[in-house]
């Protein structure tokens, strides 16, 4: 199996569209030029619609994390309160950033595998009435939980909190209303379900975000700088730095796919896909991680049965065409990872299924062949 | 003509080879892997190479500004004094981003098309005997200027301070001694003479530069944390935060090619085709920027004669096929810039200049048809 030819089932980065490649050969353009400004407008036209926002929309060159940088060093002064919702590792690297720029990170931790519940920020918030800013992430990547980021922004905006939202493995591929759902600041990468390969992050600034920051008085921040994202972006669609060109002109061709689609379709494809994993592996006798009024639409984790070992199973899976994502932190070595984001299909569905019975069945772990398949098989057949 | 077809002329993007643009559109790769790993490790080998180092280089996904922020965010304390020299728009960027980081300023600046001279410098130093860090842009791309970093290393080193170097549009396309001339910190992007489309940036950091960031108690930089950098690529060639795999894919191939061609032959090659630019100007009557000991070898700052009006100038060479950058903040409207970067060859060379022969032809300016070509010509063939 040439490495070449790998299906992607980490999440991120995903497989790509032909055309989205393409887009990114097209010769590289100058930036400061009209062609690139109206690429660039329509881009963040497109993200606006995906986030389902009327505000300020800005495309950074740079990964998911230095967006999540942006959302803390353009609003977070040193000494500011800030109640970090963990359950993963994406959401624990917020108290990381809170600590790097001087806020007092508090943190309210659920084990892994659980989702952060509203009447728990609640509580947070009562016994912690100083606190300014709650992060959390939407789609907790590591442990495949969705958060009810709908719920807790009720209670943030009503309490005048800042919500900053860490969207990375949901924008584009489930459902993120960031308006309706009282987002203040919402962030995402560009390798997951926006379908091009790593290099751009996205954020999302509210007014309500936008007074917390015009009020700051020293921003160590010069390469994220919104401020600066702004001004240059409403002189007509110029960026502050050089942009990643080829990336945008990917980015740019990849939401147009998106929108093609449909929003709504590409959402209740997302969901089907990951349904059927689910349903898929549930069949085969084993555990999910994440609980399952709260779990994810784009991706699966799966614990490992007794005997089965992490590298071994995911190493012949990667034999066999397929690279699947192991734990991380906490439940490394536990449990595998299957991302179902962008091109994802039931054809790809299907394979990993039926690859994982031949390899689990190979390690000695009991199981009927074709269980999984016919479960997830059924699954799409209702729809 | 098609702007597809633009024949770049600006300082980045740079025209790009076809096999860089093919290795980025291999099908992206999971970037915790071992083909990853080893991709990353074979690049950071070579940029050592291109920069003439034996010290830790670090490959961003970010442009050039991140790679600026990082070389003062991890090492300048508040309070820190910092001589900024300044000739042109790139090098007093560092002055905003000494201020960002809450280091004390103290600004040296000569005017626009002068060099920093290394007198000059060590007079500031005796004036403001407390300055810990000295940053300078190797090649003011705005000016076209060469600063005589060699001669400043020197003095940097022998009195203990950091010299914080730009090496943005010289990395890869002149000579850079990183080692030998005494810098702490080199910066560079990955658009310009590195041959790839915008997106990355390169710093090399020396022990003396460790040495301080190791101090450091508080960093006020998350995703530009060099420490951070350095324990993720100890650890086998890892990057800490997800690295923008397609265009590190084509900085590979583009590395590849320059030490195919030859360090010493590249720079040669630049060399001769900018001062075939500066000749072929020149003997059309125009005046450089630049003052002649101190230029650039890979661009080229034009001023235009006496009722030449820049945006005409350039749209009509545009309209012709040749994207040509114009001036930048105070120089803005007085001069044109051609890069000779990257591809840059004889070709590309003659047909800038006979095409301008007769832009600045029918726009009026009194000029012998051919001036520009021949001289050009004789300073080709004389090699």
């Amino acid at each position: 199996m040439r490495k070449e030819d790998l299906l992607l089932a980490i999440p991120g980065p995903v497989p790509i569209a032909p055309s989205v490649y393409r887009a990114m050969i097209r010769p590289v353009i100058g930036h400061r030029t009209p062609q690139f400004r109206e690429l660039n407008k329509q881009v963040h036209e497109m993200l606006k619609e995906v986030m389902c926002t009327k505000n300020d929309v800005f495309v950074l060159a740079g990964t998911g994390t230095l967006a999540m940088q942006a959302s803390i060093s353009n609003l977070v002064a040193p000494g500011d309160e800030v109640l970090n919702l963990v359950n993963g590792k994406f959401s624990s690297r917020f108290v990381e950033i809170t600590e790097t720029f001087g806020g007092k990170s508090i943190v309210y931790e659920v084990e892994d595998g659980k989702a952060i519940k509203s009447p728990d920020v609640e509580k947070a918030l009562e016994e912690n009435p100083n606190i300014k800013f709650v992060t959390m992430t939407l789609n907790e990547t590591s442990t495949a939980i969705l958060n009810p980021v709908w719920d807790i922004g009720k209670i943030t905006r009503k309490q005048g909190k800042i919500l900053i939202v860490d969207g990375v493995t949901a924008v584009g591929g489930d459902y993120v209303y960031a308006d309706e759902w009282n987002i203040d600041v919402l962030v995402a990468g560009s390798q997951k379900c926006l379908g091009i390969p790593p290099g751009l992050s996205t954020i999302m600034v509210a007014p309500t975000a936008w007074e917390v920051i015009n009020k700051r008085e020293t921003i160590y921040d010069y390469y994220a700088n919104l401020k600066k994202y702004k001004k240059s972006y409403e002189k007509g669609g110029d960026t502050p730095f050089t942009p990643a060109v080829t990336l945008v002109q990917g980015l740019h061709e990849s939401l147009r796919l998106i929108l093609e689609e449909g929003l709504e379709n590409r959402v209740k494809r997302h969901r089907l896909m990951t349904k059927a994993v689910r349903e898929g592996y549930k069949a085969m006798g084993l555990q999910l991680l994440a609980e399952e009024e709260y779990t994810s639409n784009t991706i699966t984790a799966v614990k490992y049965p007794e005997n089965i070992e992490d590298k071994e199973f995911r190493s012949k899976m990667e034999e066999k065409g397929i690279l699947v994502a192991g734990g991380q932190e906490k439940v490394k070595g536990k449990i595998f990872r299957i991302a179902s984001m962008n091109l994802c299909t039931q054809r790809e569905v299907l394979t990993i299924l039926a690859t994982s019975e031949i390899i689990l069945k190979e390690l000695g772990y009991d199981l009927e062949l074709g269980s999984g398949t016919i479960a997830a098989e059924k699954t799409l057949l209702k729809g």
